[in-house]
This record gives structure tokens, sequence and C-alpha cells, in this order.
């Protein structure tokens, strides 16, 4: 599990109160950074290789502006071509948000996916959802 | 149906050249601003309505900066408390990306969800899915 | 002078219930799309030749979530590497915002910044200041 | 003087592959949260005090993606109703972008720039960019 702490923004909050609902996406793809260095090491994106296909988010509890939130990152599911990011979103103690990510590995020169390469899979697999629970 | 022209922004980009994946979520918000409209008349906040329980998003194909995009919304379905609606995003005739949202009608004072009001629903009926294919 | 209107996005509020201050710049930088289109004609990022210097932005009035906002964006200054434009947020008839920002023409591969071509600055004048006022 | 670590997010790059510039006023807006908190303790809007008037921004360098970014930020001077800081953005020893923010103290329930109390004025001292340098 990938542990990401935030600290909410004024810029982030919207007229009701509290944090947007399209900011918690962004919080999200936030808490993927270490899964993009397992793609590209040095995060370039001359180097790139992920395209997102599916993003789903159920919307818990408001979250505030006062206090830290904290992004969970778990690796669902590996297949051929792709892998699914399940993810939490947490401010004191409270689930706020949670949802999935699909992403395909892909080339941005041919515009096509291709098969992860086996040593990705095996960094993935530190993140894996079975070993947290 | 709603249509709602969006011009995109180079803040909207990353540094793969599109637009980041996040700002699909912000655009189709966007895209509801007339559905706002029908909970609060006046857009103002102290009146606001709904919470978003859920956003689900397809991301069918890459978005450029270069020419204007498109928001289509339809409501999909108007239930006892809650509503979904179905997003698509447009660019040079070709389906970028689609969606659903569903939000509960609440009582932000009470933090419950109550019962949507009749001429609500009325209202929303004129942007109905079926109505329009 | 550049006219670009813009509807404000429920994202783009604050707490406060107004648009938040940091949304001004992406407004500003929103205008200078066609400003961006006669150094970069078809908007591609290889082919991209601004870098930002300066930026200074007055807040005269509160902007709201309630009605389209005007951005006017004008050429204020053509100089041998750089360029300077004035721009100005109208909200019914409200000046909310003005400022300027300051680009130098740039080559990214030898990150220097390079003269100005002729053609380019011809086209800058059709948006000039004086023209206008 | 306040030090706030950021990191950059892949939303906050733009086509040209860097930071884009409109997301250094977010960033210097994060780091102003112990200065938001010395007005309004808890961070809540119903008793928000600030309003910005001014904002000025110089861009040094180009941000990059990879590596944490720093957002120092000073009081530079407090006047009778109001106050100017000052802000620097630091990634890996480069002084990336600096400017300063003049912010009113502001009722907003008169819509008029107000005092600022001897309480706050002492409290903002203890991040005076004398005491600093």
């Amino acid at each position: 599990m990938l542990s990401t702490l935030v600290v909410p923004r004024v810029s982030e909050t919207d007229g009701a109160g509290h944090i947007n609902n399209t900011v918690v996406p962004i919080w999200f793809e936030a808490g993927r950074r270490e899964i993009f260095r397992i793609f590209t090491p040095d995060l370039t994106f001359d180097r790139w290789h992920l395209a997102l296909v599916n993003m789903n988010v159920d919307y818990l509890a408001q979250i505030y502006l006062n206090t830290t939130a904290e992004v969970r990152t778990w690796v669902e599911h590996i297949g051929n071509k792709s892998c699914r990011l399940y993810e939490e979103l947490w401010q004191e103690e409270q689930l706020c948000a949670k949802g999935t990510v699909t992403y395909v590995y892909f080339d941005y020169k041919t515009n096509k996916s291709v098969p992860i390469p086996g040593s990705i899979k095996t960094a993935l697999l530190h993140h894996a959802l079975e070993q947290t629970t």
C-alpha cells in the first residue's frame, strides 16, 4: 500500500465550503506518483507508458480544508496489457472517497496498448491489495 | 440534451501533450451548469441542494488542445432522492469520453438526503435521455 | 483587442463563495489562445516558443459564479525578444481584475531567448493596445 | 519564514513538459496556509477575513515534475488594513519563482476593509522578512 499525505488548499474548496468533488481525482492521481515511477523512473513524458481507460469514484463523506488528508493506493489487478488500482481517501479516520482506475500499458508512438513487461509486473506486486489486508 | 462548448486551455494539458484526464470531470461538471440551475436558479451556495455520490468515466480517445470540445449532458434516471446523469465528451466527431454521475438531493443543514420536489423532477425530464435518441 | 467569454465553473469557486483568486491567471491564459496561435498556429507543444517571465494581477472586485465573464487581451509592448500583454476581466460591466504578463520568445532546445520574427511582430500589432483605445 | 513542501502532480504539468505557470500562484497560496490560520484559526469560511488585491510573480526557471519543490513565505510589510507577503519557490537549490501578494483585512458582511487587530499583527511579525535574513 502506498500512503500519500495531502494538505488541502483553499483553491481546492468550492462555494459549498468543502473540497470540490473534481479535486478527488486530482488527489488520487497524486497518490499514484510512485506507481508512475515504476513505469517511468524519472517521470519524463517522452518515456510515459500509461493511458487511463476508466475511473470510478464513490463519494462517501465531505472533505474539509482544515485537516490533512491521506490517499491510500493499492494495485488491485494486473492483466496482460492493463492494471487496475484501488484508492481510498481518508480524513480524520473517516473514509471520504474510494474508487478504482484502470490503465493500459501504452505505446504513444504507435498509439497501441502493449503487454506490461515482467519486471514492471513484479514491482507492481509489492503494492498488491492482497498483501495489505 | 444539454450541449456545452469548451475551449481547451493550455493549463489543462499535461506533459504527455494532451488534455489531462483529471480535466474531464471538470468539463463534465461545467456541462451540468443548467442542471444545477434547475435545483438552484441563482447558483448561490447557501441554497445548494446537490451532493455527488458516484462518478464513473470511460476514457476512449485522447483530447487535444487545438480544437473546441463539446460536452453533452442527459438526465438518465430520476429517483426519489437521487438522479443520475449521462455525459459525453466530443471533439471533432470523435467520442473521447463518456460517463455517469449520481447526485442525491441533499439538505446541507441536516446533512441528510431528502426527496426531490415534483417541480424539479418535471424540469429534469426536459433533458431526459429517452427524449433525445 | 481579443475578447474571450468564460462561463465560470463550480470547481472554480472557493469556500468564500466567489471565484478563487488563483483562477484569474487561468482565465487570463485562456484569453491568450489566439496570441499563442500567432506563435504556434497549430498549438502543438513541440513548436512552442513562449516562456512567461512575469505576471502581475490587480484584483478589483469579487467574481461570481452566476454570470458569464469576459477576458479582454491587448498587446501592450513588443520588444526585440519579449512582448507584454495587458489583460482585463469583466463581469456585468464591472472591471474585476486587470494585469500584465511578459513573455520571452524562447528556444526550448537551446533554453535561450531569441529575437521575435518580424512576421510575428506584424501579427501581434493587430491586437495592440493603441489601436483599440 | 514558513516552509511548505510541495510534491508536483502530473495534472500540474502542461504540454511543454514542465509545471504550468498558472500552478505557481496555487502553490504560493498553499504556502500561505499558516498565515491564513493566524487570521482564521479553524480555516472556516464564515470567519474568513482576507481579500487579495495584488499578486506579482517573477518566473525565473522551469519547474519539473520529478522532484519536490519548496515554497518559502515571509511577511514583508504590515500596514493598517493590509499586509504584503514575499514568496519564493525553490526546486533543487534553484530559485524558480518569486513574488509578492497584498491582502486587505476585509469584512465580508460590509464589503469593506477594516484595521488589522493588534494580536494578529503580533503573530504576523513572527514570520517577518527582517528576522530571517
